[in-house]
């Protein structure tokens, strides 16, 4: 009988192997070996840092930042490259996720039994 | 060559089928078949659940909340069925969260190249 911890490794293998594994790891190298890109990249996302932590500081975000941080996502997604890049993480993004629905259904049947169901 | 989906329900089927499972829900029927042991189960878990929100929203948590859910914990905690199925739901978190990082190493390596290794 497999244990759940061997099982993970071979998820992870398959992941690793995925068609969507390789298609973010591709574009992930290749905005690394772009040094504009990576520096386009990287200011957006320090941008978007900072902007998370003062929110959850409870600091006032002011429309002046909302502005630039708008103008540098309408900046990195016309970059053919980060725009791929990005829609490669928010796919793998949703493959995890979708794992982890899969994986914690039968907790959710044992915590859900005998409530109604929503939706 | 097996998707990630299907590996993850593999998963989901042999977390189902594990020990750590099978202790879970024994506990967790035998506490929803006494009638006053999940009263108190859900006592405690309301007072948990309140001082969780009103921490989230910011509110002034008293020393008296703080004390009241000390001592339902306490009295949860001397309840032989009730605290074995705390400690059941404890090693199946950290099951879990065992599987969530196997799982996500892939991405962690690609992430984490050329940063320092911690630890
Ligand atoms: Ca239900
Ligand atoms: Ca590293």
């Amino acid at each position: 009988m497999a244990n759940p911890f061997d099982k993970a490794k071979e998820l992870a293998t398959v992941l690793k192997d995925s068609d969507e594994f390789a298609t973010l790891k591709n574009l992930h190298d290749e905005v690394n070996n772009d040094e504009v890109a990576k520096r386009m990249l990287d200011n957006f996302r320090n941008v978007q840092l900072e902007l998370q932590q003062k929110q959850m500081q409870g600091a006032q975000i002011t429309e002046e930042e909302i502005q630039q941080a708008q103008k540098q996502f309408e900046l990195v997604q016309q970059h053919g490259t980060i725009s791929k890049l990005m829609e490669a993480e928010q796919k793998m993004s949703q493959v995890i996720s979708d794992i982890n629905r899969v994986i914690t259904e039968p907790l959710e049947e044992l915590y859900g039994a005998g409530e109604p169901q929503e939706g």
